[in-house]
Order: C-alpha cells, then structure tokens, then sequence
C-alpha cells in the first residue's frame, strides 16, 4: 500500500513537552511561560517552516503559535498559560517553497547570475497562492505581475523578500503537504501554590494551651499569628474524623489501648461517623470553617489529610459490606503484611465488583470538603490503592475544580511514585528525606530536573513527618534540622515540616527505628509555643527569603556548582524574567567548620570572568566583594550552616 | 467517566525494545537472544504475575513468554528470533492473587500463626479457577478438597507450593483484572549479514589489467581470489549504468569533460538506458549475473549503488517528464543550490501530482536488480529524496525479500541520519569517519549502543569513500590507514573501505578539499593489485581476526576501558553466549610510540582482581601474563598501533 501522506515530506517528532507520548498531560503553573519544541527537518535543502497549535479546554479555536529554528533541527516556541485547566497543543510543519524560491533567487543575483526566469517562478508561486485565497489574490496577483514584468532584478529580489510578501506567504500552505504530527498533548495548569508553597503539619488535638485538654480547632486559630509569622502558608492536619474504637492502638504503637488513649488519627472511622465527620472533640462543622476562614485571612490555607482506609466500626462496613474483604470464618479482612498484622485498619477491596460505586463514593468525600472550602489534600498511601481510581478520580475533580491540590504521600519504589504523579497528583514526597551527602543531592536534583520527570512530578521536600525521624537528624541534631530545612527550602520550591517537632528540636527515637518515640500519632502533645528557638528563627528567615526572592519559587532553574570540598554544596537558582540570582553554599558538616573555593556558571549568572560583583548573605547577613568564578567560603554550623546569597552586578563605577 | 479498566491494578510502561513509541520497528538480527522488558508494577503489596506474548509475521498464534522481574520493578523475558521478517509482540500482567497467598501462608506458618481460615481462602482460589477452566476442574477441585480438610497445617503449606499447583494457577487469570499494555511493537529481523558485514568498494571499469583499457565485470571476477583473501565478503560498485553525456563532467569534477573522458557513474542514463541498464563497456546483463555467481563461490556479495536521480539524457526525461521540475521558459530544472548549480543531474520532484507512479518505477528499479541477484544495495543520497518513500519502499520490497539490506550513504545531521534509519535501512554511514580523538570516539559508541538508537540505527563503519579523504588519513599517512581501519573494524561489526586506494594507501588531496585529487569518480584508474602492502597485509590479518572472534560480529557488546594515556584508547568486546573475550588497545597517535596503564572491567570479564590471566595477540602475535585490572601497554605506530588482545583465563594449576 502506498502512503495516504506520498506529499507530506516534513518529519515531526520527539515533541516535548510530553508524558508517556501523551498519554498524561505535562503540568505546569499559570503564567508559566511554557515552551513546545520538536524535532522538525525535511529531506534536502527546502526551507521549512512549523508552527504549533494551542487550545484550552473552554476555547473553540486553536491559537497558531509559529515555531522557529534553535539548532540541530529543533524547533520550538513559547507560550504564557494565562489560565489554569487543560490545554491541548499539536505541531504542523511544512516545505515553504515561498522563502525556499527568493533566498536562492537573492544568492543567484548577488553571484551575478540571470534571474529572469526565477523570477517568473516566484510568480508563479505567488499566482498558485491568489488562486487559493480569495481574500488575498488581488495583492498576490499584483506582487506577480511586478515580478514578471520587472525590468531591475535589484528591485525584484526586494520585492520577493518584501516582510508583507512574506506574512502573506506563510499563511498559504497546500494543505496536502503539511505534515501534522499524529498526537495531540495535553498540558495541565495549576495554580500557583501547586509550585510554590510551604507547608507546617500539626495535630490540632495538640494545639491546646492547657496540658491536660484536648486541642479544638479555636485553639488552632490562636496558634495562627505564630504559624503566619514563621511563614507558612499551608497548615496541614493529619485526619480530622472520628477515631475507630476497635482495636484502637495505644502509646507507641502498642498493640493494646489504655483507656483515655486517643489512638491515631488514621483509624478512620466510629459509630459517630466516617471520612465524612468531624472528631468531636475538635469542634464542630462550623468551628472547622471557621478555621479555613480565620487562615485564610492570614494567608494560610488549611491541607486536609485523605486516608482511604477503614477502622472495624467505620459506618462504610455495615452499610457496604461489599466494599472489604471477607474471610470464610465471617470476619472482615483486616490490612496485613504476612506475619504482620494492622488490626485496627480495613483497606477497601479495589478489585470488589461493586467497584464503581466504591470510586464514587470516595470521590464524594473529597467533594465534600471541597464543599468545606478546603482546597489542598494530602493523600495517605496513595500507593496501596488502585492507580486507575487515583487518575479518574483527581481528573473529575479538578475539572471542576482545577484549585484544587493533590500531593501524594507515597515514599515508595521509584516507579510506582512516578506513576502516581502522572496520574495526577499536583505534589509528591520525595526521597530528599534521606538525601544527605554532595553526590546523594546533586544526582536526586539532576534526575528531578533534566528527565522526563520535570514534566509531571513535583517535588514537596520534607526533612521529617510524623512518621519519619531520619538519622541526620537524630545524629546531628539543633545544626542538622537548621541546614536540613535550608536545603528543603531551597532546593525545591514546595516543602514542608512536621512543625513543632521540628521547630522544636525533638529528635529521640524510638529504639533503633527511624520513628520518633511518643509518636504523636497515638497520644496528645502539648507545646510550649512562645519559647524562642534557633530553629524556629532561622526558619522564619528562611521562608521571609522564599518569598521575596522569585528564583526560590521554582524548582526547575537550579544549577549545581562545583566545590573543592565535598562537604560545601553550592547550586544558583536564577529567575530570568525578575532578574533575581541567587548562590546558595551549605556546609554539610554539622559538625565542624568547613571552607571551600566555590566556582560559579558565570555564564549563567552573565557575569564575566574578569568582573567584580557584590554578594549578600540574605540569611547570615554579611556581604562581601567578589571577583570572577573562584571565591572562598567558609561556613560554622555553630554559627550558620549556610549562605543564601543574592548576586548583585556592580554598576561601572570605577 | 469512569475508567473501562477499573479492576485492572496492574501498570506496564516503559516497553523495550522500541522505536518512537512503536512507529516503527526495532532491528534485531536472526538468532539474536531478544530481551523484552518493560516496567510492570501494581499498588500494594499483591505479588503480581507478567507474560510478554510474540508472534512472527507467518504465525496465526501467539507464543506465551512469561517474564520475570528483575530489579526495581523491571521485568523481562527474551526469545531467540529463528525466523527473518517481523515479529510482533505485546506485554501483559496481572495480579497474582494465588501466589500473593501462598507466599502470605508460609510466613504465617513459620510464625507459628493459626492458618485454618487462610487454607479455607487458598481453596477458594482452587475452586474459582475450576469453575473457569474445565480441563483442570478435576485436579483444582482435588487439591482444593485436600486444604479444606487438611488436618497438617505442615502438609498444607507444603501442597500450596506443589509446583504442579502453581503451574495450573498461572495459567488462570482472570481477563478483566488482566493489563495488557495497549500498544503492540515490532521487531524486524534480518539475516546475519545486515549485522556483520566486511565491504570493499571498487570502480569496475578501474578492473583492468591493461592500463589503457576500459575495466569489466571480467576484470573484476578476476579479481575476487585478491578480495577474498583479504576477508571481505561484500564487494560494493558505484553505479553500473549508462553514463549521461550531455554535461558530461571531466577530470575533478570539471565543468567540460574532454572526449574520452568516461564522466561520473553517478550522472545516470543516456539513451543506451537508465537505472536498470547495464554501461556497455562494463559487459553484459550476463557478465554481471555471472559475476554475482562468482562472487558467490568465494563468499562474496556484490553490492550495487543505487541513485536516484538522472543525467539530462536519462530516458526517463522524455518518457515521464511529469517526475520533473520544469521552468518557466521550458528548460528541465537540474539540480542546484544556489548559487551552485549541478547541471549534469535532474533531482526526481517528489511532490509530482504523479507520485504514486513515481514510487512505483523506484522500487521496479529494485525489484528489477533483486530479480537479477542482487541482495545489498547502498543508496546514494537518501536524506535528498523524500522520507516517506523510503519507509514505504524498503517495507514492500522487505515484506516480499527479507533478505534485501540497505546501506544509507547519508552524510548528514543527525536527526536525518537517524530518520533513515527509522524509515527501514539496515545499515547506515556514520560520523566515525571523523571521530579521532579518544573522547570523540568514547562519546560517539555510547550514543551508538546505550541510547534507543541502538534499536534502530546499524552503524557502517568507513575510513573513507569516493566522496571523502579525512585530514587524518593526508597527515597520518600509512600509520593512520592501519589505525584507522582497525577502529573501524574492531568498533562496528559493519565496516567498509573505498578499497584500492585505501590498500594503496594514496592519500593525496585536492586542494584544500578533504577529497582525493585526480578522483576515480571522474577518470579510469589502474591498479597494482599484486604489489605487497602493509597496510593490506594487516587488513588481512583484522579481517581474519573478526571472522574467527563472535565478539567482533556485534556492535553492541563494547564496553570502553580508563587508561591512563589520552593516546591510548581501549575497549573489551564479549560474547557471553561464546565466551569470546577481547581487549582492543589502541594507540591514536600516529607518530609516537604511546605507553599507557589500562584498567580491564574484570567484572564483565569474569576474572579476579587478583587472578592471573593471558592475554594473546592475534594481530601483533605477543603473548602476556597479567594480573589484575591494571597493567601496561605501549604501541609504536610504525611497527603495530594496536594490540587485539584475547583474554585466556588461567587454569587453577599452581
């Protein structure tokens, strides 16, 4: 069979960006300018010419966006997202006979050679061109005329390469002959705290200032000034519903509850309700509205934790039995990791037949806290439930709500974190918890940032959780959560910490595990909130720089620096479109003073070698004079582990 | 909309092997071990199960190939491709579901745990698969009694892990939870010689004897015993066709050509015939078939040129004049690009309204040879001529001759280089001929054999060709042939050389061009084929060596070695199916004696690193014993620029 395409003679392909050949969309944020590239090339010399198409969901037509040569026969152009939601693009490419035809007719003339009968050819390109446009062949058929019938060949190849001859040429293509690349992608816009965001996580049943009272969300509210002033802007809650009563967990995970224990938040469920209600010791429906709005006004948004998963006297098991897993003997499948046993959990059955409903179901409960006013959710092990139901699910529900923000909390293999994200999820946890040397860092950033990856996984960085007390911490203490939580915040653009403990300093584990001891997760805490720390300060630093440097605001213009010593990490983060630059050394030693020669990309920065420049320490403080691409720093632990500087060009004054 | 897929758990991406998401086929060649892989991987902790499933393109069926994980969610199976032509194949997984509960009894049991309901769950699986399977019903039944009323928790574990169990269980899936991976892929298998292949390329009518006399395909079977005895096996002629005479070009490529002057093979027909005529000088249609069969006695394959494109005196010309481009003042448009003009050639208008007729006499012009015996063409200029014939053209002409292998003479960028490729041409012409530094030619093997190009792209390895007299081999000399067709031959197990004048190591430029002066493309040459060369002498010898080591017969098995010298270059090649190993050194600089600590990867080569070894040369004849990773090589250039080294491991005798 021949091709149906015998005349297409334009090749498109590796069109980026692109996840899985399009079969996710890539993300980005709005007012991102967003660049589509290709690989574009015909056989022989021809002149080509591309364009791409773009649409957003809610528009009827394509907007035509003409690509233009970088190098190496790609190809590309840019677009500013003005609006969150889906936008759809696709990318044509043809042979411009039109600028093939008068680039060789101005080589020819300016070789001296005889053009008369070239000239007769652009005619004749310029006449196919009026036959087909009706709207234009009276000026087409005018500019061929003055071609076939100039007596100055200069004066002819000026018109042939007139901008307005041009304009009009480009819009005229055979249609038989434009190649239009076979997939169309899709691009999912989000909104800006999908990039950017830093997030403090409490247990509000902590939040109380008396010892012995459970914590209510009014007593959240008193804790908002505190919050804002550090500069968080999203306060995360692990789970708000009603605890399972049935084979609660007690202190430290111990298998057997003491009466008065609170179990933990993530047995989700009792006779007073499920995913749906509120724990009534925290408040009521209002008092929790109240909340969102009492953060709002402080520039906080209130993250929701979404735990799919059951106690044994969660309503769902009476009223959908067929929801969970049923054994022979008439009892409910309780969540298992042979021999271990999780006995105050059900997971739902994704393979029951009654799947659909299942998905609805689960579906509603976010409607219904986005209802609420809640807008952001951490998901709990997004990874042991069915990857399909996360992809339906997130798409219905940002379709109608594309404000909303999912960040999955998943710290599992790589490919199945991969996939969570391409399938929706807005945020991701990382690896970064357990990154710590040079090489760990830089490997991680290179393979977040210059992979496929960029397009649809975004990194929230987290130095700790509720149930993750890395060793640095432990090991390293005061010094180790001060230079752990500038490296989260400025590596990535969205982190988090679980707060108190951190601000706070706790780092006691429980036996040789990686869990903090008196999980919170099992019993209720009380923080003195007014005391003074090192960490606390140096994190309120650290997110008042966030937010006034733009080049911390994305994760995606990182670029690492080399060092004479392996303990000293320096990246630059560069913001083209403020012009704001930054060249952040961290000491990776918590322990010692360490000191190193720095070599920054002067290229990058668009500094020369042999300039001097100002660098100031937006963290520490100090500012100091810089010449050319190696300069020493020397960083005390004790004292700062790290340098956030700006970069200021000097003005020629000397 | 919810997902018609909603009980399939299981995730498969990230196929191998693949070209462009499936667009085209990946190369393989016959017998090859083809490993299929993909990223296979569910939610959870469920054990899950993948089969890949291939089918030849003669088959009505397909063959089941169970895969196997093998590290970070990668699985895989491979098959050996018995038959030439394509095979297809899909990739599906499942969740395993009797294997999840088997592998959760065994430690429930070792744990000392009551398993009596959980026996009462693994009978259930039992009976589920005998109600959908009748020919097993009797068995599953069987062994499903047996753990019902097992009263040995021991014996019951131990019939779940019966291997004759788990058999008649993997074959019970059920189709709804089963994923299969929605895109099928190709894989095109070719004959041996696609994948290892030796050219020489000579101008027949330089054949001759007799200085004064015009070469013939006698000449030429006369000279296959001196071929042959060198170790190459296809023998590869400029175009043989009538020569056109009107703007016949002279002597360098000079605008007139005197009377005599034979013109350039390439300017193709006259009005004796076009492209599947025979230049009368050279002989008859059956000197030629005899030829071929000659040629075929001594192991040899003649390979013609085709080019398409026509002399002005082409019949073609008159008898299609609608496949070319006519001017307005009603002259034939020869090729040009301005302000050069090529005016002994007509480029054929690929975007004719004739087309389809147009592709149709290209491939007769293939079929007509092919009819002849002719099973190896190299195409002259591919990348000018559009894409879209050649993926239909080598497809029909394959489908119906598998056995057909394209060279692509494309020296061009590389997305069009490895479009050609991807269109279908077995082999192609490389950059090696202009990679001379270590890391040049390090960085142009990876992307070779570690990108995706390795599935589509078949390098042909060339020193030199008609068209093109690299500065190394001007400066370098003789030293610099023999360097150079040692890497060639020794990097690719495709190489070639424009014969005579290589052997004869003639190296004289033109002018400033990185061509031969007085070139054979424009004149008759004669040769001394009788007169002992060096440069000869160790082609014999590498030609040898490549035939009797399976290592040199593939490409992708390079693994490059540190040496301590950027003279020195060193790579090992390994057949782990032979047990063929060989370490390649090579000295670059052609004038020095070079000296140099190397470091083998005693890891691929199976040897301690504190284990003697003999390493044996079979291009210098040095025989050593060595130790470890490290050990020292020195090379002059005038004696021997390299050492082709065996690897012989020591017997356990001290």
């Amino acid at each position: 069979m021949l091709s149906p395409d015998g005349k297409k003679r334009v090749i498109i392909t590796n069109v980026s960006p692109k996840v899985e050949e399009g079969r996710f969309p890539a993300k980005a944020i709005v007012e991102d300018d967003i660049v589509i590239s290709a690989d574009i090339f015909g056989d022989g010399h021809d002149v080509i010419a591309a364009s791409a198409y773009i649409r957003h969901a809610a528009d009827r037509l394509w907007r035509e966006l003409p690509m233009r040569f970088v190098t190496n026969d790609r190809w590309q152009t840019a677009f500013s997202a003005e609006r969150k939601g889906t936008y759809t693009f696709k990318v044509t490419a043809w042979v411009d006979h039109y600028t093939t035809w008068k680039n060789g007719l101005k080589k020819k003339y300016e070789a001296g050679q005889d053009i008369g009968v070239d000239l007769l050819i652009g005619a004749g390109l310029l006449r196919d061109a009026a036959s087909a446009n009706q709207r234009e062949a009276v000026r087409l058929n005018t500019w061929a005329a003055q071609l076939e019938e100039s007596t100055d060949p200069g004066q002819a190849v000026f018109l042939a390469h007139d901008p307005e001859v041009a304009a009009v040429m480009y819009k005229h293509r055979y249609r038989d002959a434009v190649t239009e690349y076979p997939t169309t992608y899709r691009i999912e816009v989000e909104r800006k705290k999908a990039g950017f965001s830093t997030w403090y996580e409490l247990f509000p049943r902590s939040a109380s200032p008396e010892a012995e009272r459970h914590g209510t969300f009014n007593d959240v509210a008193n804790l908002l000034p505190h919050i804002a002033k550090m500069g968080f802007d999203v306060l995360y809650f692990p789970p708000i519903h009603p605890i399972g009563e049935v084979n609660r967990k007690g202190k430290n995970n111990s298998l057997k509850a003491n009466p008065g224990d609170p179990g933990s938040p993530w047995a989700i469920g009792n006779r007073l309700g499920g995913h749906k209600a509120i724990h009534p010791e925290l408040g009521t429906f209002d008092d929790f509205k109240a909340l969102i709005k009492a953060a709002g006004d402080y520039g906080i948004e209130i993250a929701m934790d979404i735990a799919y998963q059951c106690a044994p006297d969660h309503p769902y098991v009476k009223e959908h039995p067929q929801w969970f897993t049923w054994r022979p003997d008439g009892t409910v499948q309780f969540a298992e990791n042979p021999p271990k046993k999780y006995e105050d959990i059900l997971p739902f059955n994704f393979e029951t037949d009654d799947w659909e409903n299942l998905w609805k179901e689960l579906k509603s409960v976010i409607d219904y806290w986005v209802g609420a006013g809640i807008k952001v959710f951490r998901i709990d092990n997004p990874h042991t439930k069915a990857f399909a139901f996360w992809q339906w699910m997130i798409g219905e529900v940002r379709a109608e709500h594309p404000e909303v923000i999912f960040l999955a909390e998943a710290f599992t293999r790589p490919r199945v974190m991969e996939r969570l994200a391409k399938a929706g999820f807005n945020q991701s946890y990382t690896y970064f918890t357990w990154r710590n040397t040079k090489q760990e860092i830089e490997q991680y950033m290179t393979e977040l940032v210059h992979t496929e990856m960029r397009h649809y996984f975004r990194p929230n960085f987290w130095p700790n959780t509720p149930d993750i007390l890395p060793p640095i911490l432990t090991h390293g203490g005061e010094n180790a959560h001060i230079m752990r939580v500038i490296l989260a915040g400025t590596l990535s653009s969205n982190y988090g910490l679980y707060g108190p403990v951190y601000e706070f300093g706790m780092n006691t584990p429980h036996g040789s595990k990686e869990e903090y001891i008196d999980n919170e997760k099992y019993e209720i805490k009380h923080w003195n909130w007014d005391q003074y720390t090192r960490i606390g300060d140096i994190i309120t630093r650290l997110n008042r720089i966030r937010r006034e440097n733009t080049a911390l605001q994305s994760t995606w213009n990182i670029q690492f620096a080399d060092t004479s010593n392996d303990q000293i990490l320096c990246y630059i983060k560069t913001d083209a479109n403020t012009g704001n630059q930054l060249a952040i050394v961290v000491n990776l030693d918590v322990f010692h003073t360490q000191g190193a020669h720095i070599r920054l990309p002067m290229d990058k920065l668009g500094i020369g070698y042999d300039e001097h420049y100002i660098v100031s320490d937006l963290l520490g403080g100090g500012k100091y004079r810089w010449f050319g691409d190696f300069n020493y720093v020397e960083l005390n632990p004790y004292l700062m582990p790290a340098h956030i500087f700006t970069i200021i060009k000097e003005q020629n004054h000397d």
